[in-house]
């Protein structure tokens, strides 16, 4: 019955037997034995897997705190989706709040994260993300960003306004002061181009580095970079205090995203850049760490099928149909779901609707909602004609092949329901209309779809930003993660403006960790 | 840039100096490799892990074709969670249905299982399930299962009837039979006490055995028997053809299920068998395979928190409170659910009312609802004391200690619903209650909670029943699953019913792969 030896801490002991063969770990899906690794190309005390919120928030701590920092970027730019979202960050209890007589709670912040997340978020993270806020406000402001002063956003899912307003317009308001910021600090390496490839683990089972490649050129061709890209050269780097995961989330990974929710096939779009894949997310769990809450994707309701990414049209389609006017099914001429509703409802009626037969439902508005909204939303998707305008809604419903006759019938219907300001088939709140509805010709058009949005789950960490195993539940010795790699703080749904903060907390509290090393 | 040979196959090639140590792969978590076994303890063909549904159903396929099987179960006893569950069985398009002119289609059991699942399904899964149910069937009565003949079961959820009843009124109807059958193969070795510890690997990533160790003694007093118990002597086996997974769900695990559900504490009942842990799924996942949907837990919401496990009390608070009688919130005295909706919709709701707090919700009916429901429902749960019996409303509100004024106001209310035949309040379909209210005396009051009934994740297989891994995209070799330990089926939340047919066709399915290998 003793044909092998089960204690691993034994056979280890005469480890000098152990060659570089042990790196054949079975599965190819462990790590790198640092018994294997005959020496090191370099070595730094923190190696930083992503150049988001999350990577930057720690190297700048640990930096600060005189730490060798190695970031690792796969792509040839810093800054990962961080750069491109739409940067205003959640701050519960702040002081422009107090300034303002606005009375907010850690709790009511929770609170209202869970109501989103449908009740399965995790408590305690959320708390910290309440308890440390102001910290990291105030780390972002000291590195140069720049928020609308004496201004709160009421964001969607919020008891009352609690987000700041980047005024550069997007997360780039963050990641180009904070990347500034790092470059002054001698002890802090940025390498672009540098992908991870994987863990190299201790007997003790922690991570003890990682192997990466330099001059990688990741290629948005391949179905799967991770899988297929075999460019650049392999580096061992020894990281003597930790290894940060920073990567983000997997909103463009086709096979893993598919894998969790088969209703998002390899054609379905993505708001992310293309580099968000889950290449990090798989080599963690490898290594034991707890997989959590993967399968909750967000998706934006609004976006356009026929533009790439985030695109154009996305304030025209929510804030002109979805706000004011009306959604209908091709097929069907009707209406099918409350177009006010939250993004989670929203995105779920939509893909009924979209099958598999890319039946994209046709969001419709009338010539006096355009003049109420901002001009801007309709400009810029009109002369690309995502948006196409008709004189009668026989036009509109031929161009876009809707059912006619039970259609009109429904716009009908609709005016008849704002005018009673009562939806009797979906309980939309109507009385912001103040009587616009669908009925004063030119009218317009434009096909709808959710798109990837952030992808909820991950890693489980603790409050320390320490990545927790599923095969001991314990710590695993020097992994750290932050951000959307992170799975738990969001549940099954994210608030707007609550990711930002969730990630540039988590990476300073993971850089903090670092630097209180001894 | 060199240090370390990246090329596993390289290092195999000179696997001679590869000793046991490689054991020691650095996560403790991504089996033994192969090379490190110095002899095999024994050799069988196929080794399944687990004797439920799925595991017999694999072993009476393989069995029969004359190979070598050995089944590992960990408890004292086979079975597993199959054996206590309801039992019936889903069959869409039967000769039952059509002798009795139901029609049904493959596509419609689809649409019904997507529609609970909330469209996260994996429909080819579904597919597979529809198009060899009757196979499935056919080998259950050829080993002796009873159905209640000529009879068709109209499950929730279902849109037809189309569930065989088992005659001995649970999952030992299949159990007992399969068990006695596997019994009388020569070639079928069946071991209970026998706890999988983990995979061995070849040096391709194939699975070629596993360890487990004889003797065990599962201990459901350890907060992890996974993790804590040491007990029984280690075995290696060899599997030739192949390992088949069939360890079923997680309801019973502590620590993974809070992980992918925080709502659950410790103390959060299941109606699941003690054994039902999440060790050999992350093992499985160490190997690489592909995780789905793992935060999916699926509760029974008519169970009491006063009896252990599945209980007497189900049918009461499910037909006399939920289908006809009304459920209030002790500290508002007020309902807060359609009582009448699906498991997770009011699961969802119980939840939030029970806090952190077990402020468990009541549920309540009268005389006449006890009168018109099957008496069995009340007496023993009576006579055990979960129902409580009282004169008046009064009585019970101080007894439950439920806001009594506001709880007065809420009966009137409701009865005046069942009156007008509309619930203002939750949308509930009333007119099945024919006049039935909360008005005659004796009332009758319990508590209320969800209790872990199914774990809808698991690994990913395809519709030949391998395991997918997350690595590579492509089949684990010689690793296939079958049942609750596989995710995708079931989606968000599974139809009563179809977790038998289920577990039983992708058992056969992988057990007709085995035996169809050279």
């Amino acid at each position: 019955m003793n044909s092998i030896d089960m204690s691993r801490r034994g056979f280890l002991k005469g480890a000098a037997v152990a060659t570089a063969s042990m790196m054949a770990s079975a599965a190819a899906n462990a790590g790198i034995p640092a018994s294997s690794v005959k020496s090191y190309d370099e070595t730094f005390d923190v190696v930083i897997i992503g150049s988001g919120f999350a990577g930057m928030a720690c190297a700048l701590k640990a930096g600060r705190a005189g730490l060798k920092v190695l970031m690792l970027e796969k792509m040839p730019v810093v800054g990962g989706n961080s750069a491109i979202c739409g940067g205003n960050v959640a701050c519960p209890v702040n002081p422009v709040q107090k300034a303002q007589g606005i009375k907010d709670s850690k709790e009511l912040f929770i609170a209202d994260c869970m109501k989103d997340g449908l009740g399965i978020n995790y408590p305690d993270l959320l708390g910290t993300i309440a308890d440390r806020c102001n910290d990291t406000i105030k780390m972002v402001v000291d590195c140069g960003c720049e928020f609308v002063p004496n201004h709160m956003l009421f964001e969607g899912g919020h008891s009352v306004p609690r987000s700041y307003e980047i005024k550069a317009g997007s997360g780039s308001g963050y990641i180009r002061p904070m990347h500034a910021e790092l470059k002054k600090i001698p002890n802090v390496v940025i390498r672009t181009r540098a992908k991870f490839d994987d863990f190299i683990m201790g007997e003790d089972g922690s991570v003890q580095g990682v192997t990466y490649r330099r001059n990688y050129r990741f290629n948005a061709k391949l179905v799967s970079d991770d899988l297929e890209n075999k460019s650049g050269k392999t580096v061992t780097v020894r990281a003597t205090k930790g290894v940060m995961l920073a990567a983000g989330g997997f909103s463009r990974d086709i096979w893993f995203r598919q894998t969790q929710d088969p209703r998002v096939v390899p054609t379905t779009d993505s708001t992310n850049q293309p580099g968000a894949t889950a290449g990090v997310l798989i080599k963690a769990l490898g290594i034991g760490a707890a997989p959590v809450q993967l399968c909750w994707l967000q998706f934006l309701p609004y976006c356009n099928p026929r533009e790439k990414g985030f695109g154009v049209s996305v304030n025209f389609t929510n804030h002109a149909c979805m706000d004011l006017g009306m959604v209908v099914d091709r097929k069907t001429g009707k209406r099918f779901m409350d177009e006010h509703a939250g993004r989670k409802i929203k995105s779920d009626a939509l893909f009924k609707v979209i099958g598999t037969d890319e039946n994209y439902p046709i969001a419709i508005c009338d010539d006096a909602i355009v003049k109420a909204i901002n001009p801007s939303f309709v400009k810029l998707p009109l002369e690309l004609g995502t948006v196409k305008k008709f004189n009668t809604l026989e036009e509109l419903a031929d161009h876009f092949k809707i059912n006619k006759a039970p259609f009109l019938e429904e716009v009908k219907r609709f005016n008849g329901f704002v005018k009673a300001g009562d939806d009797k088939d979906f309980h939309r709140i109507l009385k912001f209309n103040k009587g616009l509805d669908v009925s004063k010709p030119p009218f317009y058009g434009i096909e709808c779809c959710p798109k990837i949005h952030h992808t909820m789950g991950g890693v489980k960490i603790n409050t320390h930003a320490q990545v927790i195993s599923a095969v001991t539940h314990q710590p695993i010795k020097g992994l750290y993660a932050g951000g959307e790699v992170v799975g738990g703080v969001h549940g099954a749904s994210r608030l707007g403006t609550v990711a930002v903060i969730d990630a540039l907390t988590f990476g300073m509290i993971a850089g903090e960790q670092f630097a209180a090393m001894k």
